[in-house]
C-alpha cells in the first residue's frame, strides 16, 4: 500500500503539525505531546475529552471545538494514547467543574483512561467517563472484550459537547451519556483491508469482487463474507441487523460514513438506499450526517450508525452550532 | 475497483438523491434534472453557476449555498452536463441582477456552457463566465486545450460568491474573475488510477511502488513516472513547479486537495511538509485549506493549489463564513 508519508514512526507527529498548520484558528497543540485542545476561551464548565489511536481521522481531533470536545489524544496508529498523556488532556480541559472522558470500547482505551482518571483524581480533578461500544456486528473481537466503539461516537461527542456548552453538572452529563450511549447502534462493511503505515502488508485482504460485513475500524474480523451487492442490498443487510436492536416506530438520527477511502458519490448512493429502505419500512428519521468521520485510514466500505431519539435534548444537541473541523 | 453502486447508468441520479437527504436544509434538486440549487432567499443579487461531469465530490455541488453558489449542474460521470440542463441552472439562479458561469477548462464543458448561455441570453437572461485553467502540469490534454480546470476552482467558487453576496454587479464579478484567475495555480499527484462506474478496467494503472506527477482529475496523463517519495520530496516537487509561476515574496492561500482516496492523515502529512519548505524559503501564507475538495472518484493521490494574495479583497472573501456543505 502506497501511502504518502514520510517516516512511520513520525506519522502520527507529522499529522498532528499538519492539522495544526491547516486549522490554527480552531485548535492548537500541547506542545511535545499528542493532544489536541480547542482555542476557545475556558467558562468553569465540564471539560469534555475523547481520544484513542490515530489512523480515524477526522476522529477525534476533527471533533475539538466550542460545543464538542475540549480536547482529544492523538495516540499511535490504531494504538491507545498511554495513561500520561491522556492525565495530561484531562488537564488542560479542565476548568474547575470536572472533565468527563468518551472512551471507545477497545481494552488499551479502556485501561488507560481509567488510569488517567485515577491519577487526576489523586490531584483533585473531578473525572466522570463513559465507555462507547455501538458497533452490534460481533460481540468481543481482537481488541475489545464486547461490542466495539466505532462511528456512533461523534453523537456521544456532540450530545454530550452541548450538555456541557450549556452548564450542565459533570453528574448530569454522566447520567445523560448513560442513557444515551444504549440508543446508538452502528455496523459496517468493508471493500478493502487496511495497512497500517511501515507494515509490509493488509491486516487482511478481500478478493477483486468480494466484502465482509461487520469489519472493524482496525480491521478486526466481521460476521461474514460475500460477493458484492448492490448498495440497495448491502443498505438492507446493514439496517436489517440494525433493526433487531430498535423499536423501528420511534424517531432516529443517522451517521452514513465512510471509512476513509470510499469516494463521497458511493456515500450518497448508499444514503439513498437507506432512505428508501427506511420509508418502506416507516421509520422516522429526523436528523442525517453523512461523510468521513470514524475513518480506518484508506480502507474502503461505509458504516450505518443510528440514533434512537429518547430524548427531545438529543436532537437539540445534533442541531446547535458548532465551530470544529468536520461536525 | 470493487464500488457501492446499483446501475451504474443511475449512479449520478441516485447520488443526488443521497445528497438532498442528506443535507435537505441547506440545498434542493430542481426536479428530474441534474441541478442543485441553494435553499438560501433570492435577494435580486447575481446569480453563481457551476458544474461539470460528476465523480468529482464535494465539487460542484457541495458549494452551492448562500455566499458560494447560487446552483451546480451535475453531468454524468466526468461527462459535461447538456447546455439545456445549463440552461436550466441558470435560470433557476437568475435573480433579476444576470447569472455568472465558472467553467472548468474542458472542451465538453466549453462548449456546452456557451451554448447554454447563448441561449439564456436569448431568453433576456445577462450572463457572463469565466474560465479555469489552474492546472500547471502540462499544456493540452485529453479533453483540454490549453491548461485543465482543477481544485483551485474552489477559490473561484468562494471569491466569487462572495462578490455576488456583496452585491456586486455581474461586469463587477467579471472583471473581479479576469483578475483573479491568473493567480491560481494547481498540481497534483496520483498514487493510483481511477476506474469509471461499469468500467471494466482503470483509465492508468501505476506500479506497486510508482506515482505519477500531473495527472489530471479524469486520469488524464501527467508529466512524469517514478517510484513513490517521502512526502517531503513530493511535496518539493509540487511547490517547486508552482514556485515557477509566481513571485514568491507575495502573500499567498493554499489548498491542500485529497483525490478521494487519499486519508486525511497523509493530506496532514503533507501539509506539514508544505509548510517547512514554504518556512524555509519564506513564503508567507495567509490562508490554508486542507481535504476533499475536488476529487477523482476513488482515486489516491493529492494536489496543491496557491492563490496569490494580490487584492485584499480575496482574503476578506476566503474568511468570510458560508452556509454550504463542504466549503
Amino acid at each position: 500500500m502506497k501511502k504518502i508519508m514520510n517516516d512511520p514512526n513520525e506519522i502520527v507527529d507529522e499529522m498532528i503539525e499538519g492539522m495544526i498548520v491547516a486549522h490554527s484558528q480552531l485548535i492548537q497543540r500541547v506542545p511535545e505531546t499528542g493532544i489536541i485542545q480547542r482555542r476557545a476561551e475556558k467558562t468553569g464548565k465540564v471539560g469534555i475529552v475523547s481520544g484513542g489511536g490515530s489512523g480515524h481521522e477526522p476522529a477525534h481531533a476533527g471533533f475539538v471545538g466550542e460545543g464538542m470536545l475540549s480536547a482529544a489524544v492523538c495516540g499511535a496508529v490504531f494504538t491507545s494514547p498511554t495513561p500520561d498523556q491522556i492525565l495530561e488532556a484531562i488537564k488542560v480541559a479542565d476548568e474547575g467543574a470536572g472533565v468527563f472522558l468518551i472512551i471507545k470500547n477497545y481494552s488499551g482505551d479502556i485501561m488507560n483512561f481509567e488510569m488517567a482518571q485515577e491519577l487526576a483524581e489523586m490531584e483533585d480533578i473531578e473525572v466522570e467517563s463513559i465507555v462507547v461500544d455501538d458497533d452490534v456486528a460481533v460481540e468481543d473481537s481482537i481488541f475489545t472484550q464486547g461490542k466495539r466503539g466505532v462511528a456512533g461516537t461523534i453523537f456521544v461527542h456532540k450530545i454530550l459537547g452541548y450538555a456541557a456548552q450549556q452548564g450542565k453538572s459533570i453528574k448530569e452529563i454522566k447520567k445523560l451519556a448513560e442513557e444515551l450511549v444504549p440508543n446508538i447502534k452502528s455496523i459496517g462493511l468493508a471493500l478493502t483491508g487496511v495497512t497500517t503505515p511501515g507494515a509490509s502488508q493488509a491486516s487482511f485482504t478481500l478478493g477483486e469482487n468480494e466484502i465482509e460485513y461487520g469489519v472493524g475500524i482496525h480491521g478486526e474480523p466481521g460476521y461474514r463474507r460475500e460477493k458484492l451487492q448492490p448498495s440497495y442490498d448491502l443498505a438492507e443487510e446493514l439496517l436489517t441487523k440494525l433493526a433487531e436492536e430498535f423499536d423501528v416506530t420511534r424517531r432516529f438520527a443517522v451517521i452514513i460514513n465512510g471509512l476513509g477511502g470510499t469516494p463521497l458519490m458511493e456515500q450518497y448512493v448508499f444514503t439513498n438506499d437507506v432512505k428508501k429502505l427506511m420509508d418502506k419500512d416507516e421509520w422516522s428519521i429526523d436528523f442525517y450526517k453523512v461523510g468521513n468521520f470514524m475513518t480506518s485510514l484508506e480502507m474502503q466500505g461505509l458504516s450505518l450508525t443510528l440514533l434512537c431519539l429518547e430524548d427531545d435534548f438529543y436532537m437539540e444537541a445534533l442541531s446547535a452550532p458548532v465551530e470544529t473541523i468536520s461536525w
